[in-house]
């Protein structure tokens, strides 16, 4: 194995830095991010990259290309994790970056390309209540408005940013030239099940999925348990628990769809009241816009048709809603292509976790490869892939830069 | 209109009795219980009652019968509410027989019977875990481990009887002789809307239903709301809401069969992650205790089939079981020859909140009437009961009371 003991040797290393001794937990602009800034940027530098800090916190390792300035192939991931995390999601595709770049300057090939590993500083957006600050800044998406978000303790972001030697007042210059960036390959580690049950090492991510946020209410008359004979009820909850069949119903019935109600709350909540009122969240996602909001005006249509017949109120509030990013088809098939040369079977699936690259995707044609991860668990610390695991994936991610490179010179020739 | 302007007139005095401004809270063993007993006392004295108050603060008015110590025939309800409670649950039984004896007093007629008006100091069960307080104890079965439960201040039930000038080693003293207590009447609006819906002022309690609480889990396991293929998942939410829907089929099928799942509970609680587990409260009431069973069992087949089928655990814990008690054949019978000469219908039902009368009926025969209340609503503000069904009431319990000392004449003539 060429990457993999390295790579899971920096990942140990990255996962002993933590805010909560006994777990991983590494949020933006605590002094964890600064600890593994130091970190990452001195196996940067080893790798033959000049590193610098961008205005948000973002971590960017640089290999310059043919003349300065040259336009760039950006491999990526994120350094920030949950609370209580598992050590791969994340670091393991900025390792991986690393370790490619390293063995191609070792290599000593002339690069058509620029060549960056960047490591962003906030994908998770556990502190503040913003997600993907990093790679929207990058993509210079960024909302102005999230520099007004708290964190728990009530400083702002901007507050914090200045906490940690950046200004808020620079976060546009953090935003890249689109005419400098060629294409985005991001490594991460499944967080699902699929790769483990077809029994692959890899897998080809084909978009993004969307995601819609919201919250249906359903109201109906609270009233004694004791007294108000079945017949006469109008239980919020009993209409509540009808929708979360219909939604399972509903989505059972569509590869790549998923619904979920992850938060139920029936109102006034005591165990001898009919509850009058019923709350539950629904994320729902797809890889394909039309077929997410194809479901979700399904599932609307289902849930008040429950709610009429059982003479209940309905309110549905929209709190999020993402378009399905899907990846760049000429730089994912250059991805497969490296995938069935390292002699995998190519299995192509849409991400159900947003990433760094939805942001990415605004500017540069972007491409993704799974690792698979043991029980599909993440955000957790069984979080788990094996060493060949993480090997192939690497060998994969090489290959695709080379694949990338060759092309370039072909093109440019 | 004989008794109800003046019923009402209480109710609304004895209301403003709170320990909150602009609500009606009148806890156990607090000053306003004592304020609550100078005015009732009050109206019983002024009732031609000697009045005394037990070892546990019930308020005993008494007119006696034919010789010193006669058996009585006791009337009786709470005068404790639940916080922010209505003015009429409790109040009213308590109000209406005070009411009824004064009425016969005031004829002087010869009573070939004891009359006694109870005011039981602790029905609820706010303050402190135990309920029924008050008549556990006038029928001598008060567990002595209620005399530890503490309220929210942690003040033991013992330390508030002595800090309320009562002696908890005398607890016992309050417990009557079976031998003395000929039987008792209660009056209590229904605080459900079966009156309402068949348009009826008074109906005739059948039985007190016995009731089973119990707290059911689902464990399968959490994921990613994104990742997860639906056909991969082991949602307990969407187990436990086939289990809400089970419970609602089973009961619907059955008249005064109703089971209410009033609490549920997604775990981890998050928008994104497929619920690993979900916990509900399950409660479940008959008036009779072989049909509640019955159910119980079908009920928790049902669980476990669903559980099976989706591959969870399931886990029932039993929180509480009380039998059912049913009203005594010959005192009901002759509380609905009153219903019937009063110009009411008779409508028999069992009564699906817990009453005084159920901790009597281990020492005397018991009969209930109730009186429609508006919307069913109770232990609210909203709680409401027209003067005209306050009359209704009162004129069956008069007539009642009237029976029955007219069949005691009969039988020791």
């Amino acid at each position: 194995m060429i990457f993999a003991p390295l790579i899971q040797e920096r990942l140990d290393t990255l996962a002993a830095i933590s805010a909560e001794p006994g777990a991983i937990t590494r949020l933006y602009l605590t002094p964890e991010q600064a600890r593994a800034e130091i970190l990452v940027s001195g196996w940067m530098r080893e790798a033959g990259m000049s590193v610098r800090r961008d205005a948000v916190g973002n971590l960017i390792g640089r290999v310059e290309g043919p003349e300065p300035d040259a336009p760039a192939l950006v491999i990526g991931s994120h350094l920030d994790t949950v609370r209580n995390a598992g050590r791969f999601d994340g670091p393991l595709g900025v390792l991986t970056g690393i370790g490619c770049v390293a063995a191609l300057v070792r290599e000593g090939v002339r690069l058509p390309v620029a060549l960056e590993v960047v490591g962003f500083a906030d994908e998770e957006g556990v502190r503040f209540a913003a997600t993907l600050t990093g790679s929207r800044a990058f993509a210079g998406h960024l909302d102005p408005a999230a520099l007004r978000t708290t964190d728990a303790a009530g400083t702002t972001l901007a507050a914090a940013m200045r906490a940690y030697g950046l200004d808020p007042g620079a976060v546009k210059s953090a935003a890249r030239d689109p005419e400098k960036i060629l294409g985005y390959l991001e490594l991460h580690i499944e967080q699902g099940p699929m790769l483990e049950r077809e029994g692959l090492a890899v897998g080809l991510v084909t978009a993004i999925s969307g995601a819609s946020r919201l919250e249906l209410t359903l109201t109906g008359e609270a009233g004694h348990a004791g007294t108000v004979a079945m017949t006469e009820r109008r239980d919020a909850l009993a209409g509540a628990a009808e929708c979360v069949l219909a939604i399972e119903a509903r989505c059972r019935g569509e590869e790549h769809l998923v619904g979920t109600v992850g938060r139920i709350q029936a109102l006034p909540g005591a165990v001898n009241t009919i509850p009058g009122q019923a709350r539950f969240s629904l994320d729902l996602r797809a890889p394909d816009d039309g077929q997410r909001l194809a479901a979700l005006a399904d599932i609307e249509a289902a849930c008040r048709k429950i709610a009429v017949r059982r003479r209940l109120g309905l309110g549905v509030a929209l709190l999020h809603e993402a378009d399905a990013v899907p990846c760049d088809p000429a730089l994912t098939a250059l991805v497969g292509a490296a995938i069935a040369e390292e002699g995998h079977p190519v299995l192509a699936l849409p991400s159900g976790a947003g990433h760094d690259g939805m942001s990415v995707a605004a500017i540069a044609p972007i491409a993704m490869l799974f690792v698979r991860c043991r029980g599909g668990i993440s955000h957790n610390p069984a979080e788990y892939a094996s060493l060949s695991d993480i090997e192939a994936g690497a060998a994969v991610m090489l290959r695709a830069i080379r694949g990338f490179c060759a092309e370039r010179t072909r093109s440019s020739a």
